[in-house]
């Protein structure tokens, strides 16, 4: 029999609804994984009786991750910032020293980390200073996933982001982060309308192509397609063909894909030494605490992924 | 009883998939309008030889549009070019002339017109010479619609096409080509991942704000969303709130659009003097004169929006 993996659950903003998801779903994740949840027992308490959900049985936490502090559902504040952070780390820890196989990270909140004095823009952003390593952001679900080579990014800074030297290996390491089947491809965009048609409505495809021969030269083996046209590229008959894309920018990927699969969308750090997955959600602060139905099908989706 | 509306058909390259359209559907297409055909006897005949295809009672065709040439199915040639041109010019005077109330077109092939010489690289760059005005592009299907508020130019040039007056333009202008029903919202995309996230990842939202408070002022009327997060403006839960969206470049809005609806969608010169729509597909060079299926959503849909 396969052993479980045992996973650490990074627990979010508290005032947000990723605790919720954590209580009501452990049952479910426990079939899947083991997990340990990044919270103490006075935070648990607190969470649990504000949202009127008991503690499951086997939810297993830690002894202290940060200073306590007063629940306020769905307020941007600065030590619920602090907590998610000091939870966040916790099981980078635990990943690190091997007590855990892999990291599930549920959703933090960006203002509430910068009012925290926290330096990092994220989790990916984290990851990536504290690995020193150029993590790769994709997101998805089973039928398929997007890669971005620039991610917050403005759009203007787009295009000449874009290098021979940067995204082959870019392109080399995603290549490596993912198992392919036999003869299966991925799906690399081009940057402009019509991927240029030619040079006439831009010339970055070129580079594309360069960087792609580069690549390739390196795997010994074909792997990306040519720059596709990117509003054809998540058509059905495009799409069925692959299972991995390579998108150039943020929204040249995410709103094909948010328009497809909302819901069930997870967000994966790849080319780390340690494995994250994560909900590709936020805090969800107008329906946090209220009693809502809150869809769990990213964060189930972000716990099989592992 | 209503008088049904006389459409010119602009035949798109006889090389391609158009005819085989035309003949195919005339019957489907005389029930919604009295369809002319902007072809003749001659190239008509040949056609409907090579597909094996029947002219249908009451295919009405003109005395003359351009040079007969051999038809070579899916070759890109310059006389098939200059034929499909003559064809959507003849359509344009008829529709000057009040002879036909609309214009359809089916598709040309852009490769073939720059080998007949002619100076435009499409439908929509053509309108707007010959009618000096600022046509807008509109492409979706009765769920969705996407006008751009760029269109055919490199992404490295996007961000520095969006000023005030313009954009103020713009909105005004589209505002004016549609109609809504009451209280009806128009769904105004922003820039940047995030929508710039105040500022942090872009500020060209800032302009597309001003450039709404603008119209807004001149229309008497708040019709345009706050710039929304590109890649949760097509999302179900936004998508179900609004029929028209404003993409502020090509892929922005076509890439999700063609995800949801690729065979159905349809193309919409606005703000012209004439109306005018078009399928939303190519000439289909791989699929023309082989027998194999063909969608007709597209071309049905195009006639339905007269």
């Amino acid at each position: 029999m396969r052993k479980m993996k045992r996973v650490a659950i990074s627990i979010g903003d508290l005032n947000g609804i990723g605790i919720e998801l954590a209580l009501k779903n452990h049952y479910e994740v426990s079939k899947i994984v083991e997990p340990v949840y990044m919270i103490d027992s006075v935070m648990l308490d607190r969470c649990s009786k504000l949202l009127d959900i008991a503690i499951p049985d086997g939810f297993e936490t830690l002894e202290s991750v940060g200073e306590a502090f007063d629940i306020r559902p769905s307020q941007v504040s600065a030590n619920s910032g602090r907590y998610s952070y000091d939870s966040f780390m916790k099981a980078i820890e635990l990943a690190r020293d091997g007590v855990v196989d892999a990291i599930v990270t549920l959703p933090i909140h960006k203002k509430a980390w910068e009012m925290a004095g926290i330096e990092y823009k994220g989790h990916t952003d984290a990851l990536r200073d504290i690995f020193g390593a150029d993590a790769i952001m994709m997101l998805g679900c089973e039928q398929m996933f997007v890669a971005l080579y620039t991610e917050h990014i403005p759009l203007r800074d787009v295009a000449d982001s874009i290098s021979v030297d940067g995204l082959s290996r870019f392109l080399i390491d995603f290549y490596h982060s993912i198992t392919l089947k036999d003869s299966e491809k991925i799906a690399l965009l081009g940057l402009n309308p019509h991927a240029g048609d030619g040079g006439v409505l831009g010339d970055e495809e070129y580079i594309i192509k360069d960087a792609t021969v580069k690549a390739h030269e390196v795997l010994g083996r074909d792997i990306y397609t040519e720059p596709l046209v990117p509003d054809v590229a998540f058509t059905p008959r495009v799409r069925e063909k692959y299972r991995y894309f390579v998108a150039m920018y943020h929204d040249q990927g995410l709103a094909p894909l948010k328009a497809l699969h909302f819901d069930e969308g997870i967000n994966v750090s790849l080319n780390l030494p340690i494995v994250r997955t994560s909900v590709d959600h936020g805090t969800a602060f107008d329906i946090a605490y209220s009693g809502a139905d809150i869809s769990n099908l990213s964060y189930i989706n972000a716990i099989k992924y592992i």
